[in-house]
């Protein structure tokens, strides 16, 4: 009797215990920590096998932290230019398949390529992407935030958006699912770092790079970076307090053009006898640093985190075509060129993952992942199912095992744009794609392609074509199809108004 | 043995039922449906005791819809002009007591007064209202929505703010306890109503005026209170999917200057003979008062409407100095003069409350209420206990019993200012105290006291300074006594340096 009663009781409870909270397993924190043009080699942080020149010049004593604390890896990928890596990221899909293959406009409906006498870009989505139908667009129904916010994420951006362009609904980063935004809209660049000059918000100089959501700075000497890290903290006081597991994209404007320097760090660099642009430009990424640390730092003090995982990475290569101090093409040495090229300089990022109890401290991986990988890895960490088959591929695996997969899946990087006045070193007309160890570069204006085992040559000093025909006619082949899978476009000739040719029609 | 395991298991369920969700009583959203400078006539919806000339002039079906459904204030009051009332509505303090006295301008330290030959303005707190000890500004440590939030609630920020200038704290709704702030900055009146002008936003031409965070309309032929309206209803739908109370600060920049026609409205009103300013008002009224039916039909939609609290209100009297079309001093007739008075037509404000389950369908109430009295009544609805006294009072009573409660306690109205050029009705150096059925005026200028009974006399037509000075005594001796103990500020005379007389000293 006794049994029974006791048993009884037990059911009662069980059943309370049912009809309360659900017990599912616990959604972590996910942070993007974004950084705006950052090179591979920016930072004392070595993302190659060892410490190399440009990583003496840099001080990022909060990544070198991350990297102790978390996954690095030696080989991740993005697009040659900002929009296509962004718009890839909350889709999913690759920059072939969006036709978002050049940076966008915060003009609506004008494309950016810059004037070519013999060849045309596609009628690319200058707009960007949006949620709508828009012709100009590229029509993402349920971009990465919206997901996650209908799974109950808290879902939070701060920074730089850059998804589409002004009259849009990609220009605002609250249609494409985000609850909270601080500073996103279409602009791809900040007016000004400095609070003094209110983010570039001045009557009469107003532009639409002017920063919006910071008045509570204007005036004073907050760099922009600062400013939106303390924002991006205030933002996740509500989802914390709360309970509510949260995604925070922070997408830095640093180090994007204008140089201009970061006051608190700027001295040692002038010190250590670097010109006054460089000497900026390392300000900028220790400033950028710093905001790392504190985020690292809060998350500790609220006690999370230990349930969130911080992603860190930039948005393409370092800028090594203008604007920079030194000779052209150095600033990612010893990898080849820069932002805007499908050479590593261009497409090869700085990232690291800490993902407590997933990932180990202080641990590396070769695997190789790209810009597409983001967005079904964020909802497998998220416990999501994805509702489209996109172009990535989750690299939870690689967090869990970093030695056990394999570089085996072709990663493409489509630019039949031309960025520039520069046509040098594939800033111009120009795609790639990396197979295991191979990587094959197609010059679509010199009709032209090249290939490079990286593994062996990382800064991509000895095409290989002439001397492997075979490799080469393999991976055109392979590159043309997965290019032709994805939809992707091409640019036209001028003269007879015919497509460029697919990469495999160069190689016999 | 058997009762004491039943006893046994009880205090088990006791106890697991105690450690889960707390079962406090359910909190209900909240929101606050502002306008910006909408007068007591600017509606159909009457709110004196019968349909009067300038009521036939306007179509709003949704504030009588509103009316039909809650409680219609008869003499509810605001402050003369917009920042004041702003302010103490999320800080509960009186004008008098936090020295914000007169609109702020978006330059920080920069006072509003129009230059006087005789009389000084006091050293009032020209940057507005923060979170900090900048001596231009009141300190208010934990304003409304911070309370708001704390408790649990999901505070939500559209439209106007004005709570303080560029570069101060106060002029970032996120740092007085927002959530989430669309469109709300420093800025009191909007550049432009129109998306076609990007809401001021146009290179060149932007000040500080332009409305942020809108890129989504740029172009478009949306007006800014539709904008608006979209924005807030997708803002509430985080906290309503995850059932979490929400407070939503409402601020329609509608219907302050310019007056630019809401095109979807202003064709009826042409027709009907109004002039084209007058028109242009009349629509932009309209469209206001489509807004709150969309918020209406929405919170329906969203099986919420029971469980939400709205409060429509206006920060001041409508305006009738100069800008309206009309002769001056005529737009809210019956009531006498308008924004930036202290006569009746400058505070009275239109105002409605609906609290299903609460307040009752259709009723009314002539108990006066005033804005500071908003702060301790949203705290009562909140269930939360107000950490500080404040200068209002809670009218949860009235929403319970509009008949029972009785207007025996004095609303200060202090402008110890000089707003526009013109120096009639009170439109300068003023105040007012109202006590039961009797209004005292000073005009500081004119040294001269006036006395009104407003229920025999809204019009304010017949001063009883005169015949009646010992009811003027006893007022004029209780309204200085409660300006002294608010420690409210006076302007001061420029040929002797002395401050302007208490009221008392003038009634003997």
């Amino acid at each position: 009797m006794i049994r029974l009663i006791f048993g009884f009781a037990l059911i009662l409870l069980n059943s309370l215990a049912l009809s309360g909270q659900p017990e599912k397993p616990q959604q972590p924190n996910i942070i993007l920590f974004l950084v705006d043009d950052m090179g591979w080699m920016d930072t004392s942080q070595p993302f190659g096998d060892s410490v190399m020149a440009l990583n003496r010049k840099f001080h990022t004593p909060n990544m070198e932290r991350m990297a102790r604390e978390g996954l690095l890896f030696h080989q991740a990928y993005a697009n040659p230019v900002c929009t296509p890596t962004r718009t890839t990221l909350i889709s999913g899909m690759s920059a072939a398949r969006t036709h978002i293959t050049n940076w966008t406009s915060v003009t609506p409906g004008q494309p950016t390529d810059f004037k070519d006498d013999v060849l045309e870009a596609p009628r690319w989505n200058v707009s960007g992407l949006s949620t709508t139908n828009d012709p100009q667009t590229y029509s993402c129904g349920k971009p990465l935030p919206q997901l996650l916010k209908d799974a109950g994420y808290f879902t939070i951006h701060v920074g730089k958006a850059h998804w589409g362009s002004l009259g849009t609904r990609g220009s605002d980063p609250m249609n494409l699912g985000f609850v909270v935004n601080i500073a996103g809209s279409s602009l791809g660049h900040p007016q000004s770092y400095y609070g003094e000059q209110n983010f570039g918000n001045m009557p009469g100089k107003t532009t639409f790079n002017a920063v919006p959501d910071l008045q509570a700075y204007y005036g004073k000497d907050t760099f922009l970076t600062e400013a939106l890290t303390q924002k991006a903290m205030a933002a996740m006081d509500f989802p914390i307090r709360n309970k509510n597991p949260f995604f925070l994209y922070l997408g830095h404007y640093a180090v994007h053009l204008p140089i201009q320097a970061d006051r608190r760090y700027i001295d040692k660099y002038l010190a250590a006898g670097l010109d006054a642009r460089e000497a900026g430009y390392a300000s900028m990424i220790e400033g950028m640093d710093k905001s790392l640390g504190d985020i690292m730092d809060y998350l500790k003090a609220k006690g999370i985190e230990k349930n969130t995982v911080i992603i860190f990475m930039s948005d393409n290569g370092g800028l090594a075509n203008t604007g920079r101090g030194g000779a052209r093409n150095t600033q990612n040495l010893p990898l080849r060129a820069g932002k805007g090229s499908p050479y590593e300089g261009g497409i090869r990022i700085p990232m690291m993952i800490k993902w407590p109890g997933v990932t180990r401290p202080g641990t590396k991986t070769n695997t190789y992942v790209s810009a597409e990988d983001f967005y079904p890895t964020v909802l497998e960490i998220a416990g999501i199912r994805s509702p489209v088959r996109v172009d990535g591929k989750s690299y939870v695996p690689v967090l869990k095992d970093p030695a056990k997969t394999k570089n085996d899946r072709p990663l493409l990087f489509h630019y039949p744009n031309r960025w520039t006045a520069n046509e040098d070193e594939g800033y111009a007309w120009s795609g790639a794609m990396r197979l295991g160890n191979w990587k094959i570069v197609y010059l679509m204006k010199q009709q032209k392609l090249e290939l490079y085992d990286i593994e062996k040559d990382p800064g991509e000093q000895h095409d290989l074509s002439g001397s492997d025909p075979r490799k080469l006619k393999e991976l055109a082949r392979l590159w043309t199809r997965e290019l032709k899978q994805r939809g992707a476009q091409m640019p036209r000739w001028k003269d007879s108004g015919k497509p460029v040719a697919w990469p495999d029609a160069l190689a016999h």
